[in-house]
């Protein structure tokens, strides 16, 4: 079976944690693709360390501002979508490491189907490494994954009014 | 003040999401070093890319083996005490973010004092990104945080007797 991570909760460190899984497998050579759900930013840290790094892809399916949870949009569904037939056809090519970046929560708000996912996992070949990154992470993502962590937020500088800073939240 | 990230907890994801805020750094031009406590395997898939990122750095100060918890010998003190030192070092010239790499444990059993890493701490430029990763933090840690995370481990493969494979686990 492919070997499936889940990193959902509220804490800081799901798409950190799949971004040192992506540089501890590019250590090793490997090829890692993310696919960024719900985001379309160009000037985040991980968007741009790609021109250093040969080994590692990341494709955008969101657009550039948030996405109103309650009630997404036409553009932000038909972006997730793309974003899933995207992953589709990469898993078909011999792939290392797929990165479903923020995939928890636009299935939770309906973005995407949960079966979208579930049925891009039985597909894909054994051997690849798919992370699911996200809160709120559906119960049937929980029920296939082999190894889930919660990220427990106990403090955050949110709280103290802080801005975001270069390089550590984008 | 320096601003602290404290990554603790039993789940996978600490030292991850330190590598994965280095990529983020990294992205955005950053010097990054990570001072790796009670490690020293250069087979790892973070030390291997450093030949391919030339803002991170990665030095190890601990033994091949692990560390025995409830008797550490005096070598993995020795060499505890030494990264410590290279810290200090290292935060004298200007520096972007320092990750203390399983310092959390290391200061737990003792193979440091709390206070080795808190006077380093409050000596640190105010603009230097300061991680701390490991389990079982010391209070005194949590205290002096701004960013805290507890990755809380729901499911792990090595409970199913799985190995470690490379470039996930190692």
């Amino acid at each position: 079976m492919v070997r499936v991570h889940l990193y959902t909760g509220k804490g800081e460190g799901k798409t950190l944690t799949a971004l040192g899984l992506a540089m501890r497998s590019i250590g090793h050579n490997r090829k890692v693709i993310m696919v960024q759900f719900m985001k379309g930013r160009e000037d985040v840290g991980e968007f741009k360390v790609q021109k250093k790094l040969r080994l590692l892809e990341i494709h955008q399916f969101g657009r550039k501002g948030f996405v109103d949870l309650e009630n997404p949009s036409k553009l932000d569904k038909k972006k997730a979508k793309k974003g899933i037939k995207f992953a589709n056809e990469v898993l078909k090519k011999k792939i290392d490491v797929l990165i479903l970046d923020e995939v928890n929560l636009a299935a939770r708000i309906g973005l995407i189907s949960e079966d979208d996912v579930l049925d891009l996992i039985k597909k894909a070949d054994k051997k690849t490494l798919i992370i699911l990154t996200g809160r709120d992470a559906p119960k049937s993502f929980h029920k296939i994954a082999d190894l889930i962590t919660d990220m427990r937020e106990i403090k955050h500088p949110y709280y103290k009014g802080e801005k975001a800073k270069k390089g550590i939240e984008n």
